[in-house]
């Protein structure tokens, strides 16, 4: 299993129709296959600088190759993640 | 629910046996009253420099707050963490 995690902060303002519209329109992503467990969080340790995260797991690194060139994926990087996202880190995880 | 969450990088060189002691004496977290489902884990994203990380979560913010102050933990910090690890980010969820 392979976790993947995306902590971010969007170029919205807090509570606007577009920080909705981005996390609403996300959900898109649970339905590329291959993913499992899909999670929308809120950030909330005052010693990260990131507001929101997904998360999600693979069963191997084949879904997870496939999720990452599946069309739907590509275009909701180019397309939401890219003009909306201000900053993001990235951390995946297997057990150790 | 409380999802805390730390990607670490260790001083200790890879398979050393001093990484190997850190790892396995860090199951002593889990034994601290509140934590839920503690995972040590290794990241795998070439987008994040962290080597390890560790997952647990708790049922409320008095739980999390009961683990950061409880002498266990405290004594982890400081006798382990500040001394063995190079580098983290704290990251902690909660359901959006």
């Amino acid at each position: 299993m392979i976790r993947h995690t995306v902590a971010f902060t969007l170029k919205h303002a807090a509570g606007s129709d577009a920080e909705t519209a981005f996390l609403s329109d996300a959900l898109m992503l649970e339905r590329i296959p291959g993913v499992q467990k899909f999670e929308r969080l809120r950030q909330t340790s005052p010693k990260a600088n990131y507001a929101f995260g997904f998360s999600m797991e693979f069963a191997d690194q084949a879904a997870y190759d496939g999720y990452n060139v599946h069309p739907d994926h590509v275009a909701f990087v180019r397309d939401r993640w890219v003009p909306e996202v201000s900053a993001f880190q990235e951390i995946d995880y297997v057990a150790l």
